[in-house]
């Protein structure tokens, strides 16, 4: 179990430092990969690591939370490129020490329906990282001139 | 672990039923509730279950993939809402026996970026319900006419 929680770890350092080799060796040589949200599979481990060696930009990763069991596993990370941070989040199914299955999603942002004012606060762009340290990074949606605060 | 496992499980299956003190029992006085792609926090138990009993519309909830141990937890499910079947999950901190924070997340289906096609395969929409059996529900989103099947 810790080691599945590692091989999630791993799997998002490894991606981090375009360390394809320690990347690859994570995963089963039959994984799928899905993207729901666009309808996209990927079968098997040699078309998956060239798509993401052929993912244009310069994106990077920074984790958040990664949870394992014996069976399935998480990676809730940010992803930064062109100057935005989103969270996504990757979900494993695991088997004989290997990553068999990645299932991963792309939430964006968006403006809350109106009616429910009276029970939400919302804070600003950017506020996130300095209401929590841990997960602090450098962001740059914050609207210029104002300084970010959480509501 | 368990015990939070079964606390996530548990948070799903409560919301679906309206079972709104069980639900809330579940919860930390001081629960915190994120939205990070709308920049929306609730704080406290019983604004956190008003705005739960005040959503609008006939939703329903069907779980995929739980996951957790000592400190976190996810839930990874379907939320079924006029016709349409989307992926969602809910993060979770836990505390003595309670859930102490939630992040969820609602990601919206897209079309992919051109320039992947040698390397993807798509599904039509409903067709991840036949691919899968133990997550299969009936989805409202198929083509009238067009038998689901995967690429």
């Amino acid at each position: 179990m810790g080691g599945n929680r590692d091989l999630a770890e791993r799997f998002i350092a490894t991606l981090e430092a375009r360390d394809w080799d320690a990347w690859a060796g994570l995963l089963h040589p039959g994984v799928v990969y899905e993207i729901p949200q666009s309808r996209e599979r990927i079968r098997g481990r040699d078309r998956y690591l060239r798509f993401n060696q052929e993912y244009p930009g310069d994106w990077h990763l920074r984790p958040k939370v990664t949870i394992a069991d014996e069976r399935h596993g998480v990676a809730w990370f940010e992803w930064l490129l062109d100057g935005r941070t989103d969270d996504a989040m990757a979900f494993f199914e695991f088997a004989d020490g290997l990553i068999t299955r990645v299932t991963d999603f792309w939430p964006e942002s968006y403006e809350p329906p109106p009616g429910r004012e009276h029970l939400v606060e919302r804070w600003l762009p950017g506020a996130l990282a300095k209401l929590r340290p841990p997960h602090a990074v450098t962001r740059d949606r914050s609207i210029p001139g104002v300084t970010a605060s959480v509501a």
